[in-house]
């Protein structure tokens, strides 16, 4: 007995037929939306320098990023100067999005004026697996590059929810807020400029670790504790005016006056911080629109949604569902990252939807279509003991030119055994082809439910079988 | 301006949308013959656990394998032991065979006894990049475990024949050859048994080095000139009695009898070899079979096909297509990879189809349909300059709700401008969305081919917009 395991690697897992057939659905369904929307896709490789990914997701990002070590001489070189920083020059994606800004910076002039592409892929992250987060999962991003305009927030707002409202989810919500309005509150607050970035990632946690937990890592962080104070009083009090835990899912919610009532309050914090002001006028144009798509209804201000990743610059969103800890995507406005790689920026702004989130929640509540279980063929040709077999494969030949799904048993058991097996693969049909048929230029079709059995000409046997659901 | 590269890493490439469209259509026809075979989707990660892949693709395979650095404490333990051969713990998918029989052995309990699966994912190779030679690269591959019958055999070469005829090609050939009987003529030559794993690696290359080339590094691996030069006349003489370079790709060759005088002609050659002489049979059978199915005329004994990997046990094919140097695809019977897994030997045969190179050539020589370079969208919506946005917003979510792909310009630019963008995208028709028509519940839609521009009552706007080729 071998001693290799022959589990997959540490938080990474085996797709089975029907998890790919789950995956593959989901994927259609996101896939056939965005095309509606006149998105492209596009695909970057799963390697990318590391020089590409390094210093674009923050310090607890950069020490999430799977590594891939030098080879050949440059490895030997490298082990010799002894700088373990230098073993590796390539590591996996991390995210779709910092390939995407370099992407537009290296084929910009090819690129049409406002380049709308979508790109569902895996990506990579060496975080400790737990249950719903693994090391490798895929991203369903789509992205608008080239324009400021708040058209693309209330476009993708509408793209995500149409792609929600396709695969059967009722009750979400896409909370809303803005960089910019964050930077505004920090700045009434008292958290100095330099540790706004320090205090999104700690208030990012507000839903997982609370009012204390957030105040006590925002002190560790080294904001003052009478700025962090402040800070989750305002957060407190906004929260007070806006609808709460099971409403905030709710569809019969009107959140018109909620979400005017919100800004008005933001608009009288951020006082004169002219970012903030004109997050808030953003805002109000993303609703405005919005109303008048598929996303209406669905958008509720959130003045606490910070999102982890540092390089949004303005609108950020995120999708909640009822009895979800923790969400279905996000995304938001990232106009300056692209400048990183181009040297001059190009207005960007994107929608992640996380698959395997996506697919926990349907799997448990049961919204996959029944067909997706479906048999793994429509018939399965026998092969009669003692009869040649090369007749049978014709007949599968025959057949699968008709469109039809064929399986074929690959040995010549006992019919009994093989009877049983198709009805163990959940196909319902199976030909019977012994010298008597053969001589007779005639196939039997079993209906392995009904029992009933017929025989019938060849030339016909194609319109005798009827497609299983699945097909 | 920044100095980070924003090509993509070495050997790896950007798919922008006209590639990913072309990419996808290969797949979707290999899919759908795959499924229409019975066969059923998995899918594994990309990382597998280094001692999972080490050992199984050869020494060369060895060196090509991308390893991933350990991460945290157990990268600072390793960095301080100081044994750069523990430096990496994981490492990327080299093919989709062994993670399959990986996957065989941990699931088969749960698995059909004839587990038919296909596989279309991206692997990874630290070759030197060549044209049509990169790091990153899809392979399809199609797999039967649980028999050895060669009704396996048969049944792949039907189903990859049935592949390449849908995507249109008319000529190309399936070599076939056996370990068994290649084991068989380097006996007959005098080619020490454990010499004849290093014995087929070079003869793998008698297409690429030639005659002279092969006995050099024959002799370079330890094997005498004396066998060497047996061996290669051998091959030769063998090599008279086939069909030459042209006609080995011709579709009128008959090779029946062609390959039953070569078959002879080794049965001769392999003399007692038993396992030889299996292989012979195996391989007679095979033909029987296939000649009932799409592979009819399409297989071509050639006894000189060696395939590089090490873990085939039985026949082996590989698909030739004239005017390509190397091939499109390849695979063969391996029944003893999950045994190194499981302990236990479950009969495997596969093949896989090479992504990249099938793109190659049906770009070279035009074998796309024209549908996939159509627009990105049936109709853009177009903003007027001061008129509100929202109801263009409204009128993109109706189209879309009526199956049209629709884009919106996303800034209220001149009109011309805007024109000329949907024209720039190949996109035939707009929509031109002013204070008048809003007024009037009316919209006008512009043809941007005949230049016609008709006004219509909102209701039946998407009625009147035709869908594009594309779509």
């Amino acid at each position: 007995m071998s001693s290799v395991s022959t589990k997959p690697a540490r938080g990474m897992r085996d797709f089975l037929p029907p998890d790919v057939r789950r995956r593959a659905y989901v994927i259609g369904v996101i896939t056939g939306v965005y095309e509606q929307y006149g998105f492209e896709p596009l695909e970057t490789p799963a390697v990318e320098n590391l020089e590409t990914l390094m210093g674009k997701y923050g310090e607890e990002g950069n020490q999430l990023i799977f590594k891939i070590l030098k080879r050949g001489e440059q490895l030997d070189e490298a082990l010799k100067a002894g700088a373990a920083a230098d073993y590796a020059d390539l590591a996996l994606r991390y995210d779709l999005t910092v390939p995407l800004a370099r992407v537009v910076a290296e084929y910009r002039a090819s690129l049409p004026k406002f380049f709308k592409r979508y790109q569902i892929q895996p990506v990579w992250r060496a975080d400790r697996p737990a249950r719903g987060r693994f090391r490798e999962f895929y991203q369903c991003d789509v992205d608008i590059l080239g324009t400021r305009t708040a058209v693309v927030e209330a476009e993708l707002c509408a793209a995500v929810s149409d792609v929600l409202t396709k695969l059967g989810f009722t009750n979400f919500i896409i909370r809303l807020n803005h960089r910019q309005i964050l930077n505004g509150i920090l700045d009434a607050a008292g958290v100095a400029t330099d540790k706004a970035a320090e205090a999104l990632v700690a208030v990012d946690k507000l839903d997982k670790i609370g009012r204390a937990g957030v105040e006590t890592e925002l002190q560790g962080r080294g904001i003052s504790a009478e700025a962090a104070s402040k800070l989750l009083g305002l957060f407190e009090q906004m929260a007070s005016g806006a609808a709460s835990g099971e409403e905030i899912v709710s569809n019969s919610t009107n959140r018109e006056p909620i979400n005017s009532g919100l800004l008005a309050q933001i608009e009288t914090f951020v006082g004169e911080h002219a970012a903030g002001q004109r997050g808030i006028a953003d805002l109000r144009e993303v609703l405005n629109l919005a109303a008048s798509t598929p996303a209406a209804g669905r958008i509720q201000i959130d003045p606490s949604l910070a999102r982890g990743l540092s390089y949004y610059t303005g609108a950020i969103m995120e999708i909640a569902v009822p009895d979800l800890a923790g969400s279905l995507g996000g995304g938001g406005r990232y106009d300056n990252l692209v400048g990183m790689f181009l040297g001059q920026d190009v207005p960007a702004c994107g929608f992640s939807l996380g698959l395997e989130r996506i697919i926990v929640v349907m799997t448990e509540r049961g919204m996959f279509p029944a067909g997706l279980d479906g048999a793994p063929a429509d018939v399965m040709v026998t092969l009669w003991p003692g009869a040649p077999i090369a007749p049978a494969l014709a007949l599968a030949h025959e057949l699968r030119a008709a469109g039809i799904r064929v399986d074929v048993y690959p040995e010549p058991d006992k019919i009994g055994k093989q009877f049983k097996y198709a009805s163990s693969r959940g196909i319902r049909q199976v030909t019977v082809l012994g010298e008597d048929e053969i001589a007779a230029g005639t196939v039997a079709i079993k209906d392995m439910q009904s029992g009933e059995q017929r025989t019938v000409p060849r030339s016909t046997a194609a319109r005798e079988i009827k497609p299983d659901a699945h097909s």
